[in-house]
């Protein structure tokens, strides 16, 4: 008996460069808002279910002009930086930090403040498609928890960290940890209280664990996360070899890339994910393949901070998980629809180079490119295997994180002008064109959380 | 006596680096659809005017969240090609030109097929705050004044060409003028046919010379368009130096850059305006300055096609004139919103460039990068100076072409949680983040033609 079933044409990512389309398919969700079966229309008990379930109230057709994707993955958002998405974006990393961005994250203190911000960003994100989002809170406790339950009761998928910057001299005195100890501490208790949450959450909660980035942080507080990582378990984030700036800064700190110092506290496993990583050498990158750890690409973000495009196609080749992350508000955008778009761009620019005064066999990087099918790829599955969690595809097993996306709507109508117009290429124009308005429901574990009339 | 009074805080751009906030101003337009009088509050006539218009039905007040923008002009859309939007972005022009762009554009042989496209693409570009569009539209004279007549009953402000593409090399069969004598006499039939339609249209529509781009022209059709141009006083466009393949055939035909071919057939002068520009030489932005041709830069078009950014800063800073073009569906998108957006970031690109393997000092293109405000120019003012004509600017003796746009819609609400934001910033999250369905009203020339709810 299952709780809902959906006759519907659906995409889903076959492998990383493949999607695969799943035409007037039976989606049968069981109990715990898993998809327990995909039924196609050649199948032998395709009549069968469709008769059985078709006049039940579970049963749910997705019209003709609608068509199912797998819920997005955002792999990285600074929560509290909503307030500011959009401003600032005119000056360097450093000073974007200490001048916009540790003042505004500061008023998080506040948790009335907090809790109007993160439920407008999380509320944002679902009508924007995305079903899981790796979260970046603030240095507070209990507005870092707030964010975890609000995750919880509107049904996103939250991973969520209080944020660990303790170095006095890298952090204003306005906005850090009080100190190495309270910042582990905080943190342990942190972890316990969001695993109570997740007690009795459908979707799933998780706290994580978050050093901000290694130049606002002890090696003591460095090494002190690893340990309560591997104690309980969870998830870990950071920012790696972002910007020249930050490259650099560790390198001159620790005499190594960013990568390896991480690792050496203990900090890229198999639920690592690590933000940005621009400068990774290719060292580094296999040894985020041998540990399982993942790359959030910003793209968006990456054009104003990051100095550089990351070479995403060279690393997936290496065997690097990599998802997409909005980063907010390095990035300005809270779409991963306008992530994909920028990762195509980006990955064409590192390809093609830039600067048209040099000579075209000599401006850009071979094989860079990637298509939107392999960005398509990244913001599903490639973010459900970054975070080692069952999402991102449309496959038996995996949770029922869906968006339904309305190709008709008048308002915003997508440029479909013939009916046999090939579903791939619808694909291709729902990544390329839909807008929020496009996105009319949103599901995740099985509940609806998302919809528009 | 005005027919319409706006009492609004809107945006204008008072220099190609800084924009103009006007807060709580009377707008006052006239019977031709031109701003006569803009009242500060400070003015002495300010109550007086209020007071005379406020219990009128010419009055109508914008309410706290919403603001005036001016209407954005698009200086390069293929309005045929909005059917193939979103497909297709993984292949060279060359390619993508023959394989798949003239067997779409061949269609609007069939009138019917171009009436429902054409219809869709201006509704879309005015829902999208795009007042103002130059058009390329196909070959087929017939469609072409179709098109024109469609922005003059939608009361958008048309700029629209007839394709002359005659070289039977590089034309197939199926899609290209019958030949030069044919292709120039379509010209002038269809420049008579636009200044009929202009005769009856408040807003304008106008015809343009439209020759493709030189590696599709014979030398004989350049020079009659550059005469038939010189004839009637129109607009011209074309392609101009827009990939290395294409800066590289001119150079191979005529032992000279794009821009010198051009202006030896008459087309560079100050009513032109060509695509790309990619590959100027600052010699030829010279010249583009000295005929006051401009430049119409399309940031997201250029990630696929154009091989490199084009250095618009450098190019403003010698006095070119620059607007933005979606150059759908070499862009896939119909918002200048979307393409400000790009030109931010891909100036950000070509300033620091993208090549993490190359040293920080070696990989970019120093003084290169723009702001939202210069691009908030460029979409506007630069727009309506490119065209030579009174728009893109909320100032007296210019068009009212206005976009409203409203912060607080629940469905797609800005994150302005400061009721003191600065006004400077909440433009930057309008031009950042604001959607379509935060356009609410759209006017060109005094008249309102768009609206949502
Ligand atoms: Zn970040
Ligand atoms: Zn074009």
């Amino acid at each position: 008996m299952y709780t809902k079933v959906f006759l519907a044409t659906a995409f889903t990512s076959k492998s990383p460069k493949e999607v695969d389309v799943l035409k007037d398919c039976l989606f049968c969700i069981d109990g715990e808002g898993l998809i327990e079966r995909i039924v196609h229309p050649e199948h032998a008990d395709y009549e069968k279910v469709l008769d059985e379930y078709i006049h039940t109230d579970v049963f749910q057709k997705i019209e003709a002009g609608s068509y199912l994707l797998p819920g997005f993955v955002d792999l990285h958002v600074h929560a509290s930086q909503w307030a500011q998405a959009g401003t600032a974006l005119d000056i360097p990393l450093h000073d974007w930090l200490s001048t916009y961005t540790f003042p505004s994250e500061a008023k998080f203190a506040d948790l009335d403040y907090a809790k109007t911000v993160y439920e407008d960003v999380v509320s944002t994100l679902l009508a924007n498609g995305t079903t899981t989002a790796l979260y970046f809170a603030t240095v507070h406790k209990d507005a870092s928890v707030l964010l975890a339950d609000i995750c919880a009761k509107r049904g996103q998928r939250g991973l969520v960290g209080k944020v660990v910057m303790d170095l006095v001299q890298e952090c204003p005195d306005y906005y850090r940890d009080a100190d190495t100890q309270t910042a582990l501490q905080d943190t342990e208790e942190f972890i316990l209280q969001v695993k109570e949450i997740a007690k009795t959450t459908k979707q799933g909660v998780y706290p994580v664990v978050t050093p901000r980035f290694i130049p606002t942080c002890t090696e003591e507080v460095l090494a002190g996360l690893g340990a309560l990582a591997a104690k309980y378990d969870t998830h870990i984030q950071s920012h790696c070899s972002e910007s020249d700036w930050a490259h650099q800064h560790v390198q001159q700190r620790f005499g190594k890339n960013d990568a390896q110092a991480l690792n050496d506290f203990g900090l890229l496993q198999d639920k690592s994910v690590m933000a940005h990583c621009n400068f990774l050498s290719d060292e580094d990158a296999k040894l985020f393949a041998e540990t399982g750890s993942a790359i959030a690409h910003c793209p968006v973000s990456n054009a104003y901070f990051a100095n550089s495009v990351i070479p995403v196609a060279r690393f997936a080749e290496m065997g690097v998980d990599i998802g997409l992350g909005s980063d907010l508000s390095g990035g300005f955008s809270p779409s991963l629809y306008d992530n994909s778009r920028q990762a195509v761009m980006s990955s064409r620019m590192l390809e093609d180079g830039v600067n048209p005064s040099v000579p075209a066999d000599e401006r850009g990087v071979n094989d860079s490119r990637i298509t939107i099918a392999e960005a398509f790829h990244m913001v599903t599955a490639g973010g459900g295997a970054s975070l080692s969690l069952p999402i991102g595809r449309l496959e038996e097993g995996y949770a029922w994180d869906v968006q339904r996306v309305d190709t008709t709507i008048p308002s915003s109508r997508l440029p479909i002008f013939d009916p046999n117009e090939p579903l791939l290429d619808v694909l291709q124009k729902i990544m390329y064109l839909a807008r929020p308005e496009n996105i009319r429901e949103v599901w995740v574990q099985g509940e609806r959380v998302h919809s528009r009339n």
